[in-house]
């Protein structure tokens, strides 16, 4: 028989059987995610995410792809085709933020009511346009302001909000260093 | 009489005067981007995406919000309500070196007949479950395979490639340590 514990919408029992997977068996925890964009004209392009690898195993799960559009304002010379790709950044970093939290909270038995974020970053166009070599090209910082409900202690969920900003993946991404590699695929 | 010269889906003369009226007042550059996201229940939220301030102002063109779903597989506990938050975060990538380079080849005059990115990073979920402190949560690297077609030599695409990667924001917000304030709004 199934066991099922649901917190904050999360199956707790999975979660502790999954961790404890990975503790016996490391290679479990390596994903490798991917997409796959096609430009369409001007600054519009858009993305395909489907299949991924994690858990041992190529995962089959989605029926079909994920699409995604990047556009511009008219201001950045576009015609809003889409949210822009620094947007995006701003929505994976908000999503993972708050799932990274809300799994945490459901670890600790915390129970979530409601939680929001506001997120906002600075970026100075002359980086992009190479006008100044001193102004970096993507954002000087990110700002987000979480807005939590639980039936906690505001202690733990200050505690809780610096486990989120430390151990989320896409602000672990964006606060350290990563490698980007670029290649020409063979022409 | 406004006149166009459009190359790559670009107008060339506004991305001329564009520069140049940046050029004369720096602060023309300067752009804050935002996001609000609320969570809906497990490893499911949602982000709306509208009005940003850049070029001087606040801008008014959207007439309205950008909606966009994070969603978890069911080997992270989801459903495959959306994509989730590090694949968002290969779409900004993918769009934003795209749009980089479409951008210069147009400053530059050379003509893109066709363009295509495939993009894979790794992460090791212990460092998400704090399994093991010597493990990054985020991206350990993300590979970036580009495909070209264009009126020019393959140095020129190479040059191109460069310089999209050094000056793209969003590959450049992955690829240096870039603050993240997290704070909680006023309970």
């Amino acid at each position: 028989m199934e066991t099922k514990k649901i917190l904050n919408g999360i199956d707790t029992v999975r979660m502790v059987q999954t961790v404890e997977a990975i503790k016996k068996q490391p290679e479990l925890a390596r994903f490798e995610f991917r997409a796959k964009n096609r430009w369409d004209t001007g600054g519009t392009n858009h993305s395909k995410i489907d299949g991924f690898y994690g858990a041992g195993r190529e995962d089959d799960s989605r029926k079909k792809p994920f699409l995604f559009t990047n556009g511009e304002p008219p201001v950045l010379l576009g015609n809003n085709e889409g949210a822009n790709p620094v947007e995006f950044l701003l929505h994976a970093a908000a999503g993972c933020l708050t799932t990274t939290f809300i799994l945490q909270a459901s670890a600790r038995g915390i129970s979530i009511s409601e939680m929001s974020t506001e997120l906002d970053g600075d970026i100075d166009l002359r980086g992009l346009l190479d006008l100044d070599a001193s102004v970096p090209p993507g954002y000087k910082e990110i700002r987000i302001k979480m807005n939590v409900k639980a039936d906690c202690s505001d202690r733990e969920i200050e505690d809780l909000i610096d486990y989120a900003k430390k151990h989320s993946p896409v602000l672990n991404t964006i606060s350290r260093p990563v490698q980007v590699t670029v290649k020409r695929a063979a022409p």
